[in-house]
């Protein structure tokens, strides 16, 4: 199953490999892909709502909720 | 006392406001300063490179040592 999220912050594809490497390494069995236009974060393998939104917040951006 | 590290992979502000975030939520003390040109980190209040180097790396970021 796979959740979307609302990202804000993310400007180039460094930021993108940031948010992406956050869930990462909170989760090891995420599979991530992000949509750099429109700030959409597709997390795989992950329930944890509150897990993404740490990570995406550690890292240094606004989780804006499920999109 | 102020530490630089050469940071790679930060190519605009939301990187660099990445890399600052990660830094700090691993270490509540700290002082970061960043200069995207030439990837820059200058770390205050913290002693250990270590932790500097992980908060990096968990935030997607080429930790490429003291400058």
């Amino acid at each position: 199953m796979s959740k979307t999220y609302k990202v804000e912050g993310m400007s180039c594809g460094g930021c993108a490999s940031s948010v992406e490497q956050a869930i990462k390494t909170a989760a090891q069995e995420a599979r991530v892909e992000i949509k750099l236009e429109g700030g959409l974060v597709t997390v795989t393998g992950v329930e944890d709502d509150d897990l993404v939104k740490q990570a995406v917040e550690d890292a240094g951006f606004t989780f804006a909720g499920i999109a």
